[in-house]
């Protein structure tokens, strides 16, 4: 059985030395003294580590099952809700006005880490009723928030978004379901989603589902899209539970991974819905909580290759084959741990060095969300509005790999399910594809946010590297070769590949477009360059004030090393498929494939 | 539910035009005329089809499921199997003399690829009983092979390969198996195995076990490992089946894919024992087929791969979603379909180019192993043992990475079970890790075969490539600047990596194995670069004599282009990872990770 360690140590640098977080100058952030922080993120390793995770295999085994319109979730998960529930962690981040605790982002962002390594399945029910619940804080009228948020802040009523239908996912203006009007200014919603996570289930008082809907007679396409509240049961003028609406769950899907999750096809028969925002404008109330829900599912990539990592670094150790080549490590022992053998290592490597990483990608940008929000501040909403594909397509796509890696360190046993190790593949696999699949990302970092504002995020972004590499050169040679001037020469290739997108894409756009997912890939090579030269600076710093665990900034300066020497020359590579351009990636007739 | 569309067409184009084995001068081949080859490649295609494919699904639904002792295979498979034996399939290139066809190996491999693609696990019942009687015929004596190779070259008998146990598997030195000699020269064989495929099953009359176990008394280590035929009921002299011998499943593994294959745990208490071969020699014994085996998994790659991008394709131009950026391609629907996306195209030419450059590759390797056995060719033979852990390693890495990607085609579909597409990436999840990890593949690359026998193979495998360029160019200025240039390049990179192990390997071993994966990668590239210049080639000179059906060369051209520009320039990746030595890998402590 796996197991699952929080690494709160690592979030704590990574929030207090590298990011600074108290010295941010955003609204909330002052009180979050290192004391503070820690004491969060205990408590909530400590809830992971004991509650959620030993779910996680119980999860996969028993998965969800329906029987007359009922959806079960496994054992043990509503009382672990309950725990969650009880402990406040669903309203962390939201509005103290609705039971919160106002936390900054950040925190949320980081504990949401643990809580996905230790269970992904489990805390989507959270996740989606969070990201409900922010959609009706963005968009909802008082009277909405007041009926609705306090119950889902807290979780007595969970969340549901409802996208797809079963002849269009990416491409919603093709979408089916009607909003019928109705004279008291409610609508009757009919129509099928499908794939709608925690769409049914039996861990709260009543599911409150935000459908995408076009109303009858308005514009074509996309641009007649509408978003909708339609609760499972009605709710009374005085907050208590009403008639059941005409909302049911018609099945639930069979996954590859994330069974403790009931995907749910969803079927609205003359449902009663009430409109959220504007009027044809759902499409715009769903994309205003796209970076946060995309960061976290980014985060999810990062945390399945954490928990997997974690387990391959304890069989790495205990299992014992082979000799280590230059002389054996546990001579009176029957052979060498695997840990000893350079290839085991240059996976553990590839592993440690992403998802550190990729932490500190991720928690960079929710500082950057918290500064947009609590700042108000528009350049901070531009660049993570460029980079919330790269966080969501990269750290999903990597996530993933080093999950297969970490399975692979098991050999035969990775492939057992009793082991846990194909769990991680399996859960980690959906993150490359909902919301929003990873080649959709690609085009909207290059078909959009290349582009956006003149672009000026994107120049931005690199005066921030080119800045960085400026400010901290001339002060260490080891430094400046092992972290600065592969970060440069990166930080070149990506630059190279926007110039040609910008001399090519303009006569064929499908230059810029047959390039995207290298563009994507490369990006995040980038700025998990710039994470690692931030960190091995905080290292060097830590350790030139003597401050005590050497281990730990030694540790943290040798895996950048590896990061800069080992991952990050794959720019060269993306660099040189997206010159060779479009032709030879278009010039098949689809019939000739 | 997936389809499957048997690739004749393809494999005749390899077999005949690229790799001409009328002309091999390899005895058996003069008769493998295409009308011929034709002939047998059709009628497989047709039973993958329609008996094997159609169960596929089956198979990974139901499993396969122990009570009592006996395993049940999945609704389906026995009336197939014996379908199978009926047409004489799993004796296609056994000898004559024991009731097989006698066909050269080339030809069972492409048979084999279709088989594999169409239901990877029921294929491995006759794949595994092909492994051992190869074995037996090869190190049996006349009486051994008189009794079992008739009834295993039909398949009435199935065989398994015992080689793990719970806490050895690549490093068998440590087996605790033993055999306590008898005085009627046989053997008492007790101990656990684990991980036996089709250890146990209900499609056979009987199981002939080759268990590796220590003889008490023997050797330590690996030198005191023999072989031995163990069946599961003992036979008698005149063939016909006595006792039940003392060996029986003890449980049967939930694994991630290949649910219609029983991965049994075999328990042998006492069971009596045949020595195959000689004494202490079990290594040698199983490893002569290893080459054959192991061509097999990377076939397993292949076929996954082939057969999830045929759905891909399907999906990508049925499934409607999105504008092509560059004009609607279908004006008159709601949407355009998939495959206008260039993001799309480069998955979909990533997996087919991938899928065409592999066949290439595994056939061309596969005439390999006749010359070497056919012609007892040892400069064919040390080739083929060079190459053997290149096929292995990158076509089932490369592999699972493209049924990942036809996955993803899908979007959210992928993800659920009933589409098909998870069975596939689950199916070849496992062609990584048996038959040796693919992390020992690049050891035995790296550390055995490129200094074998003086390192003249991988001489023989440059100048192979050299004498290759230097033939053919010249003649076409765009074949020299498409594929010519770029097979140079790679080469070069692949030679500077070797280079580099040879300068830095002496003082450092570690300099060369961590660098192991990356340098198995780089040959697998450059291997499929030199099968795409042949293929390109082979297409232009039939295009150069008026052959019919030009949409085949062009295409085929076309997605040679794609390999060259997009997928070989890998190399050089791999080569400056290689470069930064072993130092960033080995840094840190094992209690640092």
């Amino acid at each position: 059985m796996p197991s699952y360690v929080a690494p709160t140590k690592d979030m704590q640098f990574i929030l207090h030395d590298v990011l600074n977080i108290t010295q941010a100058g955003i609204p909330g952030y002052d009180d979050l003294e290192p004391d503070f922080t820690s004491a969060i993120l205990e408590e909530a390793g400590k809830i992971s580590t004991e509650v959620l995770q030993p779910l996680n295999v119980i999860g996969d085994t028993e998965g969800c099952t329906l029987e007359n319109g009922v959806v079960r979730t496994p054992t043990g998960f509503k009382a672990a809700f309950e725990q969650m529930k009880e402990g406040g962690w669903p309203g962390l981040d939201m509005p103290e006005q609705y039971g919160g605790q106002n936390m900054p982002y950040v925190i949320g962002t980081a504990v949401g880490e643990m809580f996905s390594a230790s269970n992904q399945a489990f805390t989507m029910y959270q996740g989606l009723t969070h990201g409900a619940a922010s959609a009706i804080l963005a968009h909802g009228t008082d009277a909405q928030k007041d009926t609705y948020l306090p119950k889902m802040v807290s979780c007595e009523w969970t969340g549901t978004m409802n996208l797809t239908e079963p002849h269009c996912g990416t491409d919603l203006g093709m979408m089916r379901t009607k909003a019928e009007p109705q004279d008291d200014g409610s609508y009757k919603i009919t129509g099928q989603k499908i794939f709608i996570s925690a769409g049914e289930h039996d861990m709260a008082g009543n599911i409150v589902h935000l459908v995408l809907a076009k109303i009858t007679g308005g514009p074509e396409g996309i641009k007649g899209v509408s978003l909708f509240i339609v609760p499972k049961f009605l709710v009374n003028e005085d907050g208590s539970l009403g008639a059941r609406n005409g909302v049911s769950c018609g099945n639930i899907e069979e996954k590859m991974g994330i069974h403790g999750n009931s995907t749910c096809v969803m079927n609205y028969d003359e449902a009663t819905g009430y409109l959220l925002g504007e009027e044809h404008k759902g499409m715009r109330a769903m994309f205003t909580m796209m970076n946060e829900a995309r960061l976290g599912v980014g985060m999810q990539g990062l945390s399945q290759a954490e928990a997997a990592y974690q387990n391959a670094v304890e069989y790495a150790k205990d299992r014992l084959q082979g000799r280590d080549v230059t002389g054996a490590k546990n001579p009176d022992g029957p052979a060498d741990p695997l840990i000893v053998h350079p290839d085991i290592r240059r996976s553990l490597m590839d592993q440690k060095s992403f998802a550190e990483g990729a932490r500190a990608f991720i928690l960079w940008g929710a500082v950057m969300i918290d500064r947009a929000h609590r700042n108000s501040d528009d350049d901070a909403d531009g660049l993570i509005s460029l980079l919330t594909p790269v966080i969501k397509g990269f750290l999903t796509d990597e996530g993933y790999d080093m999950t297969v890696q970490a399975q692979q360190v098991y050999g035969g046993h990775g492939y057992i399910e009793e082991w846990g190790m194909s769990q991680f593949t399996r859960d980690a696999r959906i993150a490359m594809i909902y919301e929003g699949a990873n080649g959709v990302q690609a085009l909207d970092l290059v078909g959009r946010k290349l582009a956006q504002d003149g672009g000026k995020h994107v120049m931005a972004f690199f005066d921030l590297v080119k800045s960085y590499i400026k400010d901290n050169s001339g002060q260490n040679e080891d430094f400046d070769r092992d972290f600065l001037e592969p970060l440069k020469a990166a930080s070149k290739d990506l630059q190279a590949a926007g110039m040609y997108f910008m001399q090519n894409g303009m006569k064929n756009p499908n230059n810029a477009l047959a390039g995207s997912t290298d563009f994507l890939h490369m990006f995040g090579h980038v700025c998990l360059g710039l994470m690692w030269a931030q960190m091995a600076k905080a290292a060097l710093d830590s350790l030139a004030s003597g401050a005590p665990d050497t281990a730990f900034y030694e540790t943290k300066l040798a895996t950048g090393r590896y990061y800069m020497a080992r991952r990050l020359p794959a720019t060269a590579m993306h660099l040189t498929r997206i010159q060779s351009g479009a032709d030879t990636v278009m010039a098949l007739d689809a019939a000739n494939f």
